[in-house]
């Protein structure tokens, strides 16, 4: 079967929790997908394994393993050019996970991977919200933390060593709060799910004054989102905290990189006007003013959940099948 | 003439209040030198006729006109792709000055405009401590306040339309002190002469604690470096501060850019260890983890006196003489 009959590629996201995998066609359609809990492998070889054959058991029911080109993982701390998991702090498999090649020697195809950042990018060129764009910054904002990666000339920004991007662990707060990198004042501690809801406990222990927060039994982004809904002073503070931080980060983000836009995606930033209002606002304050008004800050328009299996796939057409035979 | 004869360039360097110039050959040595006072042309008209001439005279002194070949400017606020100067705040020529095409036309030469920061990594790539390196960041500390240029797989890093690695101008204190650029809490009035001088005063002010700051005349990084060597105790808590807020700007831009080296160059630094020691504790502190003890924070070599014009003459080699045909 010639290269041109292979017209799907797999693309696959690796979550803390869950591993999804999706057969995508050339125009971007989902074809089939299914899922997993990552968390059943704590050994790796044996996640390796499972995922191999899950994928040709999938691709046997959906036209045939021989129409599919290759393959593209999205997965945290992972490096696009060794092709390795680096050190993943939330994953169970420790030290440096020569994934790519693993995945590659088992199924026969090309692979790579990349971070769950640079393939959320590649899928708002590819599909979304940075069409057409060459330089540009993608910020997720959820559960992870917030995670960015840079396009430039319309390819990734990965660095001397593909560290690049780190823009959640830049310091906004000298001895601020404790970072799960082991160090203090990191932004995503700030803005980060698990940020907002830190504020939200700082805010209401500062004070005693009554809001609809004291009430929640959970501090996530969508119900501090309804109390601002509501009018509850105390819950608009908190995300104007947030995204008075995160402008400020972004601000500078933007003064070093001089990007066409940055586009906002993420659970934390679907909940609408409430974080992008204030991050804005401060945003513009912060920027060097040759380029304020001129940088465009966006959210993104993909669907939440389809966003990661089709950034991964995105990242899938772009492999050389050459890499077989390195 | 063929262009293989062309075996000269002219390196102008630009400054706020002095403009040099010099004719270097294809070694790097400067044949010729001269400058004039820049503030002696508040028209630019004028100041363009002036040093045309001056050029031509020297490189007829020198070798003949005919043997030069390109001309390097190094400006600040100088934007490489638009070959304008843009908006200087501190220059008399206010708006957007195309330099490069006003240059051009007089001297019926290729000309290549950059900013201060551009001219001295350059200068650092061909010529110093960033010689053999793809990807690596240069730092200027001095009188003009913080410059910066990111150089990746070679080539300078400009961003979307040329403004990019303006880190002097990120904020490092919400509300802090006022910049320049309208502004507040920006790195470069920390990190900078004029940062220091002020650091200096905050600490007279916070305490009734004898130094021998208090007897300087001059609030100078010199006067400053030799009150440390003397074992004053404010002295070197002035440069323990600056450091540390040096080092979290540096370490956040290294976390965004991963590059190879940073090297510091300028006034500031040249006074050595009291400066330096205290930006690269802060650095590692502060670095994303994956990064920490990789990313090389080095000293420039070059001669301060000399760096500026042989950063503008490095330009020089590289501009393409078709411009002279756009």
């Amino acid at each position: 079967m010639s290269t041109n009959s292979k017209t799907k590629v797999i693309g696959v996201d690796i979550g803390v929790k869950t591993t999804t995998y999706a057969i995508v066609n050339i125009r971007g359609t989902i074809i089939a997908s299914d899922n997993f809990p990552t968390t059943d492998y704590p050994d790796v070889h044996n996640f390796v394994s499972a995922l191999c054959e899950r994928i040709i058991v999938l691709a046997e029911a959906n036209g045939g393993f021989e129409s599919i080109r290759s393959v593209g993982i999205s997965a945290p701390s992972a490096n696009f050019i060794s092709g390795c998991i680096e050190n993943a702090s939330n994953m169970p498999w420790k030290g440096v996970i020569p994934l790519a090649a693993m995945m590659r020697d088992q199924m026969g195809l090309a692979v790579a991977l990349a971070n769950d950042a640079h393939c959320t990018a590649l899928g708002e060129k590819v599909y979304g919200s940075a069409h057409g764009m060459q330089d540009f910054i993608v910020i997720s904002l959820g559960h992870g933390g917030l995670g960015s990666c840079i396009f430039s000339h319309g390819h990734p920004y990965l660095g001397f060593l593909g560290a690049a991007g780190e823009v959640g662990h830049t310091c906004v707060e000298d001895g601020g709060r404790l970072c799960t990198c082991g160090r203090r004042g990191c932004l995503e501690e700030y803005a980060s799910d698990r940020g907002l809801a830190q504020t939200a406990k700082e805010l209401m222990a500062e004070s005693n004054e009554p809001s609809l927060l004291r009430e929640l039994p959970a501090l996530t982004p969508e119900a501090i989102g309804r109390c601002c809904d509501e009018g509850d002073a105390m819950a608009q503070e908190v995300y104007l905290r947030v995204g008075r931080t995160l402008g400020i980060g972004l601000a500078n983000f933007a003064s070093v990189i001089d990007p066409e836009a940055i586009i906002l995606t993420g659970e934390l930033i679907s909940t609408g006007k409430w974080l992008f209002g204030p991050t804005e606002e401060s945003f513009e304050e912060h920027v060097f003013p040759n380029i304020r008004k001129r940088v465009k800050l966006m959210v993104s328009l993909l669907d939440n959940k389809e966003r990661d299996v089709l950034g991964a796939s995105a990242l899938a057409w772009d492999v050389k099948e050459y890499s077989l035979f390195l």
